[in-house]
């Protein structure tokens, strides 16, 4: 057994960016011209997160307002008591969806549908250099 | 180190159709004998999604309830700008719900509670043809 | 290729009691002196889940009170009419969380961010004795 860790960086500009990671993760991914394998993508922080979703401008949108309404970042936090940096929205909404996703390389490709793409979203209420972590486990 | 890949297809009716998926998982893990592994279930695709409940009518509604209060499939969403297929909804609750789950196999056995079922979720606002993948590693 | 079976247990008091539990997994993680693995979090049941977060009172009670409004102790839950046992809204939260997280472990640390810890939340509405299981795979 093998595991091939890769990692690449996404300058976000935080308040909920919404970035399509999925070329960097294929990039990752394909170069090692496996059959199949267990891929994990993971973010280490609190205040991001990995998901999946059909990318278009639309529905970037409509994802961030139904954050905006599960915790609302014009809200008050009990954990600004303590950094100040009014940022609890963006923690709750981290937990909330978690910190990554796994896709089985199946027959050389990824395992997405065909609108499909991996997001990397960061929450941080400023611009974030964020390392992405790879797992192939093959 | 080997990975399996097993697959099934399951047939939903869409509009958050909640599916028992055990059966067919511990069928496609337990025909090889294996004592410990990893275990991953998987569906790709951006309207579905796979997680874990005790299987039982009150439940399935009770999610389905709240479900329906975080995104309501009857507002109106950005993303039917682009399509007009009116499934905006399903999108966000995939994306939030996720499409996998995994299950430690112990011992000959899958890691779940006595009263836990694993489930697909089908967001879509039609009927389809899932396919399920599961990637055993061991 | 191995996979390490570890587990511990923890004592919870219920009723959405959301416990650090980075210590034990380090500590069952560490002591193999491994470099790289795949590090799986997870723990059976319906009414309980895992995920991160930053580990602090405000945020804790946070979390809290996000979830209270998801999926609201106090409301009436068809899934009460099976058990009556009160805790539907239990098994909803845990549906949404999920009952597992994963971590890659690189050059021997365990990819957390500086201000995150690994959670288990005890949703149930009454102590109970949870197992969590990790599964190492490298």
């Amino acid at each position: 057994m093998t595991i091939i860790n890769e990692n690449f960086t996404i300058h976000t500009e935080g308040h909920t960016d919404i970035i399509d990671i999925t070329k960097n993760v294929q990039n990752a991914v394909y170069r090692h011209s496996l059959k199949d394998a267990l891929v994990t993508v993971h973010i280490a922080g609190s205040t991001a997160a990995i998901t999946t979703i059909e990318y278009e401008d639309g529905l970037v949108k409509d994802l961030y307002e139904v954050l905006e309404k599960i915790a609302p970042a014009g809200e008050t936090y009990h954990h600004d008591d303590l950094w100040h940096d009014g940022n609890g929205y963006a923690h709750i909404r981290a937990a909330l969806i978690g910190n990554s996703v796994f896709v089985p390389l199946i027959n050389g490709a990824l395992n997405l549908g065909t609108w499909q793409q991996i997001v990397l979203i960061d929450f941080d209420n400023k611009p974030r250099l964020r390392n992405i972590c790879l797992q192939i486990v093959y």
